[in-house]
């Protein structure tokens, strides 16, 4: 538990861990208020707060003159999103830059008040006092590295650091394995160009994270875009039919936790399959583990890579969302193209700075990146649960969305025919930044949902845009008025 | 002056300013040490350390009982290297990746006690102490970047402190044109990425930095390699041709200012010259200026983008030379391509860490990096003369150098059938690392030459590697014996 958080949140944070865990049942009455300030030796004020923080977030309802009970659906009211059809279509080259470009360009000369778009959380969720004693004293120690080209693979310290704490998520990799990026994005740049050629077909999720169908689209690679199940991620059927089927493609991209922008958790048996799959097809499996460590509960997710004997799996993952935004330090563990990725990212940048590597070794080893992750988890689902309720009591009927078991992101269907470009558009005037779904893909399936995030947090200022956003998916849907 | 250098090195700076700027002739007689002492009130044994040192560098030469006279001929008695034939082969895929790995295997696997083979300066040449302090300002007032991603092009602060300084080298940037980017390297792969797609051709210098040919080998590009004289740079008579009678150039990559290897500067007019035929021939321009600023005049060179008028020249640069090599800081400015190169940067590693721009920006504004860069000139021109001096002397007859007027590298033609990567294998086994010259070009035309840098700087250690060095030339040369 964080003792750095006010002690009604943390009190908070000890019961909703009983709810989600089970020992507290839906309709179960909790404790009332005079037993916990007895039993937690707390005041009356901060019991009550600790409870209406669980009533806020949806977790207990107040029944009057009965005390505080747990609510039957702690999910909000939304319909769980359709599971797609396995459809495939042919595999195509990618089109979204003028997409994203305009995007881009729209958000940057709008006033954006409230910002639902990002996929990271706020930056006063990050351990910024840690950060930066760790680089004042990086400064005092290693100042060297800013005058010093720091090795190629990156800081051994950092790359010791990463090897030990990837152990938790089943994997084995050697300080040697590890190779330090610009981020994610340059992981899976140089894993891309690590295996394909320009007219490749690589298999991707279907939605997909729109930045990698970017890298596809700038290398020259064809998508071929494999249904994901809101519930257990890609599916594998679908990808070993188009293994079977369909010519030339030379790799597969997977983001098995915590899926951008599904949130779906593959299942352990399905991670086995899929890692098996493409080790009998023959076929370089690359994984972004960007937002796994981001999971609600507190046991990590295991990684593809943790099932990988023959070097088949390329994982790759950042520090970006996890601890620290501003830092750009990716990393990636190669397997059997560990020395042409290694290559590549030299070619492509040189080694990173050091530096900051030192100030972030330093942190990865404390005990504070634990504590920093279990808070973050803790913000980031309470407000998710918060976005999920004004969701559903916002937007109009049809609407629909699975909440996910972690991260910030929130993949909403939006009522049929209802264009997520005219939503975005329009909210976007009225301050409101999201993000359409027409970015996620190249199919045009997506039209009609959009990825919103908690990322900013959760205030009266975002329910009240979101009860606007309703209003605007509302008016913009065919159906509104049925 | 730099007041943080001894006193002796300021007075023999202030000489060798007099010889290299004429104001005292060679064979003229400097103030004698008596006068010295006097005119600039040193004691003796500071006035004695001066002279000794300006004899070392082979500027003044001492006579018995009648004191220090400026050497008759200050440039060491090499021969200058020839002026390459104009032959243009036809251009090929590159295939430099497997040397490179293996020069860079054995490197490693060897215990490297005098490195001739940096293309930067030794860490304590660069302002440590200066650059702490910035980046311990940043730290106090702009942690904030830390945990949030800076500006997609860069820091203002940092962009706006380039552009302002471009103007000394005749460019007229704006901040807005400035893209900040992961070293020259990165800057590079998005000027070529920016204009080519896989199987075009670029034409580039020959020989050029094996960087730029690994870039090209990675982008599945051809080179076609135009022949560069050592005194006047790429021969646009040449690339003319070239562009006459050779299909599919889509890019021309050159180093006009202290080329790496050759460390030839491309007179103003032969830059106008190239500026305008690339122009003409609708082909874009790609300029890396990584040198540059490290011309020994401290007049700074004028790059190929200040006769831009259309926007057809990619300027390329870094500060990875001349302030800190260790922080991966480079920058371009695109010209017309900047949209398409602003969204390449973002797709291949987003933003750059926002600190360390912080940091350097409170630099680049400063006196002290105008300072540093003086005395960077003074030492590099010190140890080059040195290094130069050494190679005169060592080496056996056959041996070819043109001395450069700035930076830290020496491109030496050696003896006919010497072979320089037998050269670089055995100096490896007695702890001393060279560059081969066959890293240098496809063309296997500079199998005797090789590349070595006064960089670490100029020491009896550097000295005696020297001459072992030159030992091991003269064994590996047919006619050594001659």
């Amino acid at each position: 538990m964080d003792s750095t958080q006010p002690l009604y949140q943390r009190l908070a944070s000890h019961y909703r861990h009983a709810i989600l865990q089970g020992a507290l049942t839906p309709g179960e009455r909790v404790p009332s208020v005079r037993t916990l300030m007895r039993v937690h030796r707390v005041s009356l004020s901060t019991a009550l707060q600790a409870c209406r923080e669980l009533e806020t977030e949806g977790l207990l309802e107040a029944r009057p003159r009965s005390g505080y009970f747990v609510r039957t659906a702690v999910r909000p009211a939304l319909p769980p999103p359709r599971e797609p059809d396995c459809v495939i279509d042919a595999a195509q080259y990618v089109g979204v830059h003028h997409r994203i470009s305009e995007y881009v360009a729209r958000r940057a000369a709008s006033d954006v008040r409230v910002d639902l778009s990002v996929a990271v959380a706020a930056s006063h969720c990050y351990p910024l006092d840690e950060l930066r004693r760790a680089m004042g004293r990086a400064l005092r120690n290693e100042a060297q590295w800013m005058v010093r080209g720091a090795p190629g693979q990156g800081h051994p310290a950092l790359r010791a650091a990463l090897a030990r704490r990837a152990y938790s998520q089943g994997m084995t990799p050697s300080a040697d394995d590890v190779i330090i990026t610009h981020g994610c994005t340059e992981a899976l740049n140089v894993a891309l160009r690590t295996v394909t050629s320009p007219g490749d077909t690589v298999a991707v999720e279907s939605p997909t994270y729109f930045g990698l169908l970017q890298i596809l689209e700038s290398l020259g690679l064809r998508a071929l875009e494999i249904p994901v199940s809101p519930q257990t991620g890609m599916s594998v059927e679908a990808l070993d039919l188009a293994l079977q089927t369909q010519p030339g493609i030379r790799a597969v991209v997977a983001v098995p936790n915590l899926h951008n922008p599904l949130g779906s958790i593959m299942p352990d048996a399905e991670k086995a399959r899929l890692v098996a799959l493409c080790e009998a097809r023959g076929v370089p499996l690359i994984e972004d583990d960007s937002y796994g460590l981001l999971a609600d509960d507190d046991v990590p997710l295991r990684a593809l890579k943790s099932w990988d004997r023959s070097g088949n799996v390329m994982y790759c993952a950042s520090l970006h969302k996890t601890l620290a935004p501003g830092m750009r330090l990716g990393w990636m563990s190669a397997g059997r193209w560990h020395r042409r990725a290694a290559m590549l990212k030299f070619t492509m940048s040189r080694a990173n700075e050091g530096l900051a590597q030192a100030a972030v070794a330093d942190v990865l080893e404390a005990r504070v990146y634990d504590r920093h992750l279990h808070a973050l988890r803790l913000t980031l689902r309470r407000d998710r649960s918060r976005l999920a309720a004004a969701v559903a009591q916002h937007f109009p009927p049809g609407t629909r969305a699975c909440v996910p078991s972690g991260s910030m992101l929130l993949w909403v269907e939006l009522p049929a025919g209802c264009s997520s470009w005219r939503v975005f558009e329009t909210a976007l005037r009225a301050g409101i930044a999201i993000t359409p779904g027409t970015l996620f893909s190249n199919t045009g399936r997506f039209e009609h949902y959009m990825r919103i995030s908690c990322g900013e947090g959760y205030s009266p200022r975002v329910e009240e845009a979101l009860r606007r956003l309703g209003a605007i998916v509302a008016e913009a849907s065919p159906r509104a008025t049925a």
